[in-house]
């Protein structure tokens, strides 16, 4: 992505209607703060919401860029991680391991970026809604990345409270590598670390089942 | 700032010593989640977390960059705002018009930036330190657009909640101007939309006393 900043006399001639549509917007997403997800925070008492998610996933990408498997560009992925879970706020939050809820999702989710992003004025509609997609597609070492701190984050949640909702939700193994079935794709190194900080541990403990 | 990433090799020979660092740092800093501001969030009964507002802030630096007096790095700009109020972890938050926390808050921040940062790999410390110092210099473009950021969000929120907390604190405009006295040194659009949207409307509601 480029740099940006093109100083006053570009845009003031829009007479503020687009900046107002961008703030608008920019009032609409404070609703991402109030969709709760499944994983508590490491107090084991809260559970964490999209927002506080989403800050997490973006400074880690920052830290954890350097252990990616290929090239980045940082600020795609950042960007990317701050606004992959906006179309929760119209198709609420799926739980990972919500089998029935995954089969909905995706016309949910596409129904939902339609009414979000034609909020904004269209040329950063478009540039929102394909760094979405983009995310979801999953393909370019960007997404994949993305993900992979998407994963790697609700793991490290899980042995910081010594895997809380795993025991609550009685979870195994296999439901945690299928999850995980691609988190390896963005970064190896931190899949390994993963499994042996995370998921190993746990398993020993007897708080995720073999 | 560069683009990131450089592949596994250079990296994989720590033997993850430097990995565990930045993990264990990663997992501390979940508590930015726990310290709360003195802003409503838009459904006018939670105040925002400190981790809500940094994400909040990103995005709208994505957003609005465009806006920006000056040329302006977005990935620095970006992660600024996101890591801006770490030191708050160990320091506490100071209200923006709290005069006698004010007074000792630079000596408390900079011990808590001393305990914090310490806890990365060198190299990243002194990196992440130098972010947060620059944001506090507050003279390049990209601080000084972090800034506008940091000032306007709130603004934007008291709007949405038609000046709630300014009503509650009996606030009035010279406070205001007071603490936004260097917000047009990111952005004169922004701050002039501020003006006449968020502070002008609530004057003259009566929420902002003047």
């Amino acid at each position: 992505m480029e740099k940006n900043g093109k100083g006053n006399a570009a845009i003031a001639s829009d007479g503020h209607a687009e900046l107002a549509r961008i703030i608008e917007f920019c009032t609409e997403i404070d609703k991402q703060k109030f969709i709760r997800r499944h994983t508590y925070l490491t107090d084991g008492v809260r559970l964490e919401n999209d927002a506080e998610h989403a800050w997490h996933l973006a400074v880690m990408a920052i830290l954890l860029s350097d252990y990616a498997n290929e090239k980045i560009d940082l600020l795609k992925v950042v960007s990317m991680v701050l606004i992959h879970d906006l179309v929760e706020i119209y198709a609420g939050d799926t739980f990972a391991y919500d089998e029935e809820g995954k089969l909905t999702q995706k016309a949910r989710e596409s129904a939902a970026a339609d009414r979000l992003f034609s909020m904004l004025p269209d040329k950063m509609a478009v540039k929102m809604r394909g760094l979405w997609e983009e995310f979801e597609a999953w393909k370019t070492p960007e997404a994949k990345f993305a993900h992979t701190m998407d994963n790697f984050q609700p793991m490290m949640l899980q042995a910081a409270t010594d895997g809380k909702s795993w025991q609550e939700d009685g979870r195994t193994l296999a439901e945690v590598l299928g999850r995980n079935s691609r988190t390896a794709e963005g970064s190896e190194i931190l899949w390994e670390y993963a499994k042996s900080e995370f998921i190993s541990k746990q398993i020993a403990k007897g708080h995720l089942k073999e």
